[in-house]
């Protein structure tokens, strides 16, 4: 086991009814913002029950933040708290609305340009003092210190991690998940899996309990997907659902373990460059990349078939394969596409994306052996 | 699931060589008192450490804490704090030190007689700041606010729960249990063993995602606990053990959770009059109120028999049935005895228990169906 640290200080309010509770997790002499994204909460009642709360106390509203949030939306959400002197943000939405929400409240407190954050790893010494309303399960941004922000004028997509941005709490009502359309539920699912993938799927230094905990989350998400998607309003697969979308990215199974996260990085570019969700571009990145570093993951991926899909026969490499084919099938099963063509992404197109990698010179990978040529090869195993 | 609040700041510092950082844990203008217990860190490096790693900022030191700590002691230890116009703890030990630190901190800046926490709920509304450097993997109290006093005056044991008591930051070098002398190995396996079942062995509110996180933590003490105890410096195994230790009572696994709890509290009475270790008392209790409860339990002890036991075969009154045998089979493994009899604790002595819970009118178990005539029954069940 690798040494590591853990510090989450989010309070996570969890359950039904539990907006009603706002105003007595913001302290009552904070000026609040209100941001959140194109309307959705005005729709399914989140916002009445969000403003009833809290009667009267918020001082401004934001809308507006868009899927795969723009830095340039992010800015103009800066300028309004520096001109309105807010000190509260309450990010009401999805992942993209709390990660943009995070991104503003560094901003907002950072001296020079804030774009220098996400591109030069800008260090974030303040940020305004944040809580989240979760309506839709997916990234775990509620309850951790990343977020990530695409800009406009150079088609990029760029995170950030601080201990700063830590929502202060996050309030998580599995109900506001009913009015939810099937594709973001499905889109939530494969995205939480793949994130407890990116901290599994690498190679071992013996731990047990990470390995057993991760474990835990996408056996459950496995268990529960069916009862989801039917979008029949049960509200224990409901609670489950969200609860395994916090616990695959809240820094808990990443103790200790070697992590990989080359799946996230080249997805990213599949959403810069041709729009595509986030959890559709990962769901096409992770059966090729496990197929070409199957010698390095093998041995996880064998233990993933065995604990996970049931593989009890075959060589490890065997059980590693059928592995690869489950969680293909399993993606398939949520109706979540799994190649480029699906997308009508050609050869070709996969050139825009292995030339930003050579212009980067970036690295990726656990072994730190994915090159732009990796990138190439893998995203040929997509295609 | 059951709603609930999820919020646990301890900051933990986890790995080999992690005390060196100790100064950098505890800010700069902190007045240190250093709270430890036997003296057993003098003999095995700990002390040393921590002293080189602060380098003459420790203004106190209080040394003496003894195993199931004593009101009296803690006691002691607030007068020093007051006199010296200490303002930051420092813990360094086990359950024991930090449990009694957990009460110093509070009875410090209590108003009032700070038995009155333990015996009336007296409200904590502050406590000095709070640091651990754990060298007894087992209670959890490293990441919680849970601690349990003891009072020699009037042979109780008594447990509070403040959210000022966590502490800020918890070292855990996993080196630091290398020195420990087997039966407290063992009482640490068994600790944690029967923390996650008090949690997960009650009836089920649909919670796969915490029913799997807490197999997570048994299934890792199963597979490790041979290691740990050949004491040959097994560097992987003893991490494992204490993140282990500690996972199965940082507040995770019961998050929207029935919780029990009886055989903690019919144990703490073991302790009380007996002078038993925590542990033991727990490895007596626990299969004779499953045994007395198994209607009630039927269903967890089974899906614990399936993936805990292995036990494939049977109706689920058998799984369960055969889950308690093996958990015996388990605790006696790691050499734990099981009956009252192995401490020569006879029907008669058990009327002391038996009368207590009579007198203070407890009703105890997730049903709370176990008054003073069931504790008597249970009893009787683990002569």
């Amino acid at each position: 086991m690798n040494n590591f640290h853990y510090h989450n200080p989010t309070h996570i309010v969890f359950g039904k009814d539990t907006i009603a509770t706002l105003a007595d997790l913001i302290p009552a002499d904070k000026k609040i913002i209100l941001i959140y994204g194109g309307g959705s909460i005005k729709k399914n009642g989140v916002y009445d029950q969000v403003a009833a709360a809290l009667k009267g106390r918020i001082a401004v509203e934001f809308a507006g933040i868009e899927p795969n949030p723009l830095y340039e939306t992010c800015m103009d959400a800066v300028k309004l708290i520096k001109d309105k002197k807010i000190d509260f943000i309450l990010a009401v939405g999805g992942g993209s609305v709390i990660d943009g929400s995070k991104f503003i409240a560094a901003a907002a407190c950072y001296n020079g340009e804030p774009w220098d954050i996400l591109a030069k790893g800008g260090e974030v010494k303040a940020a305004l003092p944040l809580g989240t309303v979760l309506t839709l399960p997916a990234t775990g941004t509620e309850m951790n210190g990343n977020s990530v922000i695409s800009r406009k004028s150079s088609d990029e997509k760029l995170a950030f991690y601080s201990p700063k941005v830590y929502p202060a709490f996050s309030i998580l009502d599995p109900e506001t998940t009913y009015s939810l359309p099937k594709n973001q539920l499905r889109n939530g699912i494969v995205d939480a899996f793949v994130h407890v993938m990116e901290q599994y799927a690498t190679y071992s230094v013996e731990t047990p309990l990470q390995d057993r905990q991760a474990e835990a989350v996408v056996n459950t998400l496995v268990e529960i997907s069916g009862r989801v998607l039917t979008q029949e309003k049960d509200y224990n697969a409901s609670a489950s659902f969200v609860w395994c979308t916090t616990q695959a990215l809240n820094g808990l199974i990443n103790c200790g373990v070697v992590q990989d996260w080359a799946t996230h990085m080249i997805g990213h570019e599949l959403t810069a460059f041709f729009g595509l969700a986030h959890a559709e571009s990962l769901a096409i990145v992770l059966p090729g990349l496990w197929k070409h570093q199957l010698a390095h993951k093998q041995d996880k991926l064998a233990q993933l078939g065995e604990r996970v899909w049931n593989i009890k026969s075959g060589s490890s490499k065997e059980k590693a394969q059928a592995a690869i084919d489950a969680t293909v099938k399993f993606f398939h099963s949520v109706k979540m596409p799994t190649t480029l063509k699906d997308y009508n992404i050609s050869a070709a197109d996969i050139q825009k994306v292995v030339t930003r990698f050579k212009e980067r010179g970036t690295v990726l990978g656990e072994h730190q052996n994915i090159t732009w040529k990796e990138v190439e090869e893998i995203l040929t195993l997509c295609l």
